[in-house]
């Protein structure tokens, strides 16, 4: 079991003791049952009375309290959360170099040891780093070239020529690589266009559950270093997305975007074809994205109107239908 | 092959003989091409000349026919025929312990026999009760529990540290248990913040394909009984959903929402995180809840309102662009 | 490696040689990086420049240039490209007879060499087409038919009694034949209603990454043949797709729902059940039709209108929050 001192913590997170330092630490826990092994978490206000009453052995405050728990403060309570959870609970790395018997592994494959092969796994004539863990039944086609510390869940399948990073996260079920939506129109009928490029996740990448990226018609579809992707995400052929961009789940970007770096998009946003948005735009939840846009600021919607304007229309959509006493005096109920 | 008289269908879906309740039924038929040993089903009017011509044993009605058939005569067409399709095509079972020769299992995983483990399944230290079907490719975690007579069918993930009821049906390609979107700022990137929590499905949910449900950050994401959510849905960390709610293709909630019992939500509907939605709310397909929704009742749309609010703001919107003569005497075309 | 002279091209995509017909061609190349031995295509006027300084030995193009690339006239460059690139590029199809040993397949199933199966698939009591290639971790039903030089990517699950005809190809995490939702409501619970139907692919169908087509509850769910799909659609029980029509990513189509031929579908746009649409409707992305549409044109929107409809809609929604004077003069952002 991992142990620290409150000291060693509060230098992880660049925070100040308030007590004794050199408690020891082994994980952490919540305030209404943790003992004083055990680091707990004071997010607001409302765990100040918790805190009180804790026996956890610290907690991460960014408020000096009334408790004898020993306090570590800090400016941002969430990120030092992360980091000693991290520290706690850190991601699955392949330790000693193991294939199972039930995987099948292209000899021309190139394993920098140690990596995990999980059973039933297909691993083609690739490269993967060290402390890759490839779980069960992901399938890695050839030519495809995997950093060091990634994490395949379950499921993954890569169809090859694919570059990924270091440290990257596949969650079970993502596809990478797989063929552009790309048709010419022949008459009435559609003949496939071969998809013929590649796919490049930088460093660091997330991408969750059953996250598709497509292959380039020709070239490279890329998803820039750090970037997060939560589950049911559709990144077209030809896009290229920018290091530190956010995208929540169910977004879906059509063909030959670009967007830029450090993005935030609401769950459900949909970005049209072959438009490009430039760094820090962020978008709220279902926005719609069909032209350029090309200055920072905080959108929404369908108009993509900036973030007030949407809030407005959407006020002024819901009294064009519901009388105005009801609207001032009902309960919130639904958006309005 | 199964083999029933009519009066026992009849006592199953508590319905009226009329006619000779000894005839004996082996199965589903079609109304114009059944035989003397098969039940056929009067869903409305439109069946009437059918049922009058035809050759099958019995029929299922909620009106007393003219017809040779020995009808049985039920209030509810489609919650009989329901029944009587479960009796002569129950779910697959587990009736004779078999571990595929392929599959992989956790010397120390509880298998309550009989259970199936297909080929290439992968079974880590868990327990799974009897009857339970697991079909080829399926991956299961550890410290997961599965009750009885579940059915998973191909290609399923299960992280662990999932409890999973009986009688649960996960479809092809889902996931339970996957890490939630969670990150911490840090300057201008992102960090990740472990997903420690677990996932609670409770007895007779049924998850459709490719439906993934992410465990919490802390404590729990759950499913309530006999909850049924279609192919593609997201539930994300830390969620709580009622028993006999329905949700159909493409929805997404958010974290940490909390949805009540006995819900509706059409498809493609979306569900803000961090919200509350009371039991017995009804949302037709594609609606936005970005609030709290404290009262039962029909919702609909985006701004969400009532239901006939909704559709009036259609036809507002509508009129805004489409001549009034025109809309008059069109032909109905796409929605208006 | 492939070999071709200009005129056979020519030949090919039908155009007419301008130059030495007889240089020999081995592949695909970029106008600025080619060599002699390779085409090039020029799509449009941006591409000349790159053209009259090429070293590429041909290029494909639509007007007469000044390039010393031999020359291929062809009315649609985007269309010759295709072909061009289907002849260097064929999609994968099995040449010789190989089950890998660690494939499952049942004894009964038929095989018409030439088959390729890969590592870990499992292939129950089914029919498969000579030339059809099964990749790793796909897992086949009984009673399935699949016609001749069928792509079934890992990871693509089809659970049974599906007919797919010659050409098929499935991406990964495709399902075919997962059953329908359809539930008959018992006082305030759900009883499942068994989905007994099959489903139908036709000659040449493709479905992108994680489609689902559920199986009707009885009867058919089928698409047509040439009909593509992409990535993360949605094909609820009992719907029929015509031929020829092309739905891009995202997209829902409800339960018993008919859909012609020749339509087309932008991305994310959702069909309601129990509705037709005619031949030659055409959807921007993220329509809503809601109602049945039968006459062929170009429909958007939520309420679906005429596309020029739709946009002119969204102008007057944006002039409800925009100041004119910005509307004006702003530069382009997000959609307006």
């Amino acid at each position: 079991m991992m142990d620290a001192t409150v000291a060693a913590l509060a230098e992880l997170v660049g925070g100040r003791v308030v007590g004794d330092g050199a408690r020891r630490i082994v994980g952490l826990g919540d305030l209404r049952t943790a003992g004083p092994d055990r680091i707990g978490f004071v997010r607001n206000v409302n765990y100040h009375a918790l805190a009180a009453a804790t026996r956890a052995g610290a907690v991460l405050t960014s408020t000096e309290l009334a408790t004898e728990a020993v306090q570590i403060l800090v400016r941002d309570v969430d990120l030092a959360y992360a980091k000693v959870a991290n520290l706690f609970h850190p991601r699955p790395r392949a330790a000693v170099h193991s294939i199972h018997p039930t995987a099948v592994v292209d000899p021309a494959a190139e394993l920098e040891a140690p990596v995990v092969i999980g059973p039933h796994a297909v691993v083609g004539r690739c490269r993967l780093g060290a402390g890759t863990v490839v779980m069960a039944g992901v399938s890695i086609g050839d030519d495809t070239t995997i950093g060091r510390d990634g994490l395949l869940y379950p499921g993954v399948v890569v169809y090859g020529a694919a570059r990924i990073g270091d440290r990257v996260i596949l969650h079970a079920g993502v596809v990478v690589g797989s063929d552009g939506f790309g048709y010419a129109r022949e008459g009435t009928s559609w003949i496939k266009v071969p998809q013929l490029g590649t796919v490049v996740l930088e460093d660091d990448v997330e991408l969750g559950v059953g996250t598709a990226v497509d292959r380039a018609t020709l070239g490279t579809t890329s998803i820039g270093a750090r970037t997060k992707i939560d589950n049911h995400c559709h990144i077209a052929h030809n896009c290229t997305i920018g290091a530190d961009t956010v995208m929540a789940a169910g977004c879906m970007v059509a063909g030959s975007t670009r967007i830029g770096a450090r993005c935030v998009f609401g769950g459900s946003s949909v970005v049209n074809g072959h438009i490009q948005v430039c760094d820090d735009a962020r978008f709220g939840g279902d926005s719609r994205v069909l032209k350029d846009v090309d200055k920072p600021g905080e959108y929404w919607g369908y108009p993509l109107v900036e973030k007030r304007q949407w809030l407005r229309l959407l006020q002024k959509l819901r009294a064009m239908v519901v009388p105005a006493a009801r609207a001032d005096t009902a309960p919130p109920r639904g958006d309005g």
